[in-house]
């Protein structure tokens, strides 16, 4: 098969899914962008799903990363352990259409008691370290409905510890006693940092989101702070958890964030507050980087 | 009005309520308890609601506590503040219909950045205190939706923190990435004990939470002991949380956990292994407890 050819690269999430036709210099020739994540297709489905995919962008062979090799997806691309590189994950594709078709497995680290896995990071933080944007010894911070911790040595990912912080954030945003005061705007600003200063310092944030609703009712704090402060208040709790887990980094450089700009930039804000240096990364280019060198690995 | 007479006692929560009729020597005479919870009166619907406890257990005075008096109740009682015992929430009630239908307040607490508030709890624990089932002085957990650490000081109390663990687990259980895994029985045991052990010693709940899926994938955990580890997780940092909150109480004597019998043996087997001991108590025999030394002190 020709990797070094066209192709389309898939990042196939649970909610949406992006497919891009690469061409040969691997720049992105056209795009497909819809919310039918592995959810929305129905069981046997994932057939037609793809042939939606190529009637749009050609009939190519196909790399594909994400949720769709989670025993909830198309085909189940087992987890590949740390420490795991670019050459491990290409060397360990499910192929789906032998030589057309493969998909990218995830990566799982279990230690002792510490268990954890990941599905779809991988490709982007392997792929900006293969750019060259992120250097070979790093932690790398990928905020989104499960924010990673990542720690890469030699250019691999040797160890990673995922906080749910988007996911806890959206079920009290949504289903909680919290839900009306959740609903405002979260901004970085004073409310924030106040957030991120509680949450960097104490570790009772079960009855310091509960503390949130008690302050408005008593009015010590403006109903419309609350969103700002609750959000800083579990990023600070994630970034304590996070920088306990990557314990020192060799020479405490920055914290490569990287992820959807407006997550990042709140991440940014509370490494600051914990006095440690943020270089924003965007999460979609780093995929492509990824699919492009897993795809010469494979020629 | 007769409050030492014959009247009703009503326990209106969010989604429940209980109404009882009292004899003079405070026997319960009759019981209505049903899913008419303040959340299933419609606007303007209180009156009515009333009219049908009325209905089935006589035309007397009443005498309720709860959510109730919430913002979202019938009409809104005002907070006691801190300290606040017996004497004060007889002083404070909110009089729907003069000498006949009161309202008893919640409590709050203020101080610096703290903020806490409780509506019902109250009725319970001073109630229990009343009754010389609780001392003076003492240390009550009280388990439930929203669990209440609450202390005690000549009978009043003097602060309490709110951890919002029942919600958080039933937010887990019904809408995230967990929910299969926590369909399960919580039990105590082992798994248990593993989670509470982890939820006592470290801090890093976000994390944590999201390893139990992660285990369960990896095989290092069984599935069918998630939700007991989960459960023994959440309460094992709350407690964690409360003991912090409570301090050193004075002379350290058992921690009181008053609620339903299946959350107070949870807790009781969390504290039992922070080291505390615990005595449990039935909640609902505690609230009439409390109407009763109410309705003495309005006469």
């Amino acid at each position: 098969m020709g990797w070094a050819e066209t192709l389309i690269a898939v990042d196939w999430g649970t909610t949406n899914r992006r497919a891009y036709r690469l061409g040969r210099g691997g720049a992105v020739e056209d795009r497909l962008e819809d919310d039918k994540g592995i959810l929305a297709v129905p069981a046997g489905g994932f057939p037609a799903a793809v042939e939606e995919i190529r009637a749009r962008l050609g009939d190519l062979p196909m790399l594909m990363g994400g949720m769709v090799g989670s025993n909830r997806g198309w085909v189940e691309a087992p987890y590949v352990p740390c420490p795991a590189g670019l050459p491990e994950l290409a060397g360990s594709l499910k192929w789906v259409e032998e030589g057309r078709v493969a998909i990218v497995p995830g990566v799982c680290f279990a230690e002792g008691e510490a268990a954890d896995v990941m599905r779809g990071e991988e490709v982007q933080i392997l792929g900006a370290y293969g750019e060259g944007t992120i250097p070979a010894d790093a932690l790398v911070c990928h905020p989104g409905t499960h924010n990673k911790w990542v720690k890469l040595e030699n250019g691999r990912i040797v160890r990673f510890r995922t906080v749910m912080t988007g996911e806890l954030f959206n079920l009290l945003r949504e289903h909680s006693i919290l839900s009306d005061l959740l609903a405002g705007e979260t901004v970085p600003g004073p409310a924030f940092d106040a957030g991120v200063a509680r949450g960097l310092a104490c570790a009772e944030l079960t009855a310091d989101l509960f503390s949130i609703r008690a302050r408005v009712l008593l009015g010590k704090a403006p109903r419309e702070e609350a969103a700002s402060y609750a959000s800083g208040l579990l990023i600070g709790n994630d970034v304590r958890t996070g920088l306990a887990a990557a314990g020192r980094a060799r020479g405490d450089g920055p914290v490569y964030v990287m992820g959807r700009p407006d997550l990042t930039r709140l991440y940014a804000a509370a490494l600051a507050q914990a006095g440690r240096e943020a270089q924003e990364l965007e999460g979609d280019e780093a995929f492509l980087c990824g699919i492009r060198h897993l795809a010469e690995l494979v020629q």
